[in-house]
């Protein structure tokens, strides 16, 4: 048996998310099914380092899988990466040790967040990035945005309700930037790790900032009070990004 | 009876092209379907300044129509947009004189083709862009492009078989640039009038020039031998975008 390691990007509008599920086409199922094809009718099992949302997107979803015997690296990594359907690339593929598993491995992801700010819209755009076309100060997302950054309990910014005990988590990198040629305000987050809906939550409170509907310090007030009802409503799925993820040595 | 101009854009991925045609998806017949309920059940015809082919966009697209007694044009323009498919937009709308022809009416035209470089390619725009994995040297694709600037007879760069009898237009930008962030390569024509699949087949004559497998004065015996046959494929109409459109006082 030997494991191997893939590096995929995809465009989630199609997908009910990345995880297996009953009567929902989904990234896991679409991937598994080419891998069964590959091995001959045998039934082979993906695990994805994050389990990104129905129409949340991938430009650096990590997953692994087992195989029997050893195969050409390059050879099963374009054979998976035509056979599977179009709104899938498999970028990369190696072999990797028999104990690695790609969501319990320490690593640090990277989420993007897209926020189409013009007005005009670009309906180009209308599943890649979530539209917001009311006035911004820039000046307070930035502002705001610090205040995430660091070792901080992140109960406020998830979903209630989630299994999770531990919400204490690390976020190395909170940046926003304004891309005036597209309209866009980019939204970039690292970290060892988010909660259920965590991005989502942070990027609709700080476009309430934004908006000027809400202090700035409030975002202290929601780590501080672990309080969910006092943050910003979620963003919608299709502006986010699973950039990258990046293993420990 | 008053005459209405609009500009609009539309993601052109799940439509058949701009013109209506049977038992196909129009961007042609949307709109008109969404007047005609706007008009009390009478069927409203739409005119076109450019009829773009099934895949390509349009960001600045012009159409006018004509409706009985006055209206709110702001209202209008926002009954249309939001009572319109999600994928086209009702950017502007306004009054204009009751023999202003869109088509007719002297005008420039700015199309943009965008291609994608990069390796792996982006899942996100294959709908967006043209993907081209080869090598290519840009400074061959910028010396060539300049022949194409001028007034030119294009027939070697329209489709054989055109009806439109004389063939000579005027380019006055023909130009493309590197945006090494997101790997892409940008073309852009404005000119006065451009041949059917005009800007397709010039595109895809740069890049087997950037490519190397044709010389870049092949662009100028293009334009002196009128012989489709020495120009390079059609790039494909996923690429191609309807930029925007002025008029002359």
């Amino acid at each position: 048996m030997t494991r191997y390691k893939a590096i995929i990007s995809y465009d989630g509008y199609n997908f009910a998310g990345f995880q297996r599920q009953p009567n929902a086409r989904t990234v896991q199922e679409e991937i598994e099914k080419t891998l069964q094809r590959l091995n001959r009718g045998q039934a082979v099992t993906i695990h994805g380092a994050g389990r990104t949302d129905s129409g949340v997107h991938a430009y650096g979803q990590v997953i692994h899988f087992d195989l029997e015997g050893e195969r050409n690296v390059e050879k099963l990594r374009f054979a998976l990466d035509t056979q599977t359907a179009e709104d899938i690339d498999v970028i990369a593929l190696e072999e990797v040790a028999d104990d690695f598993h790609c969501r319990y491995a320490k690593h640090s992801k990277t989420y993007e967040f897209l926020v189409d700010i013009g007005r005009p819209k670009n309906p180009m755009m209308r599943h890649y990035a979530t539209h917001y076309p009311y006035p911004l100060d820039f000046s307070r997302i930035e502002e705001a945005i610090g205040y995430l950054e660091g070792t901080h309990d992140f109960t406020g910014f998830t979903a209630s309700g989630t299994a999770v005990e531990n919400k204490v988590r690390t976020i190395t990198a909170a940046k926003v930037r304004l891309d005036r040629e597209r309209n866009f305000l980019i939204f970039t987050f690292t970290g060892n790790g988010f909660l259920y809906k965590q991005v989502r939550n942070m990027v609709g409170t700080l476009l309430k900032i934004g908006n000027n509907r809400m202090p700035i310090e409030q975002v202290e007030r929601i780590l501080d009070e672990k309080d969910r009802s006092l943050a910003g409503p979620t963003a919608a799925g299709n502006g986010l990004y699973l950039k990258e993820i990046i293993y420990e040595e």
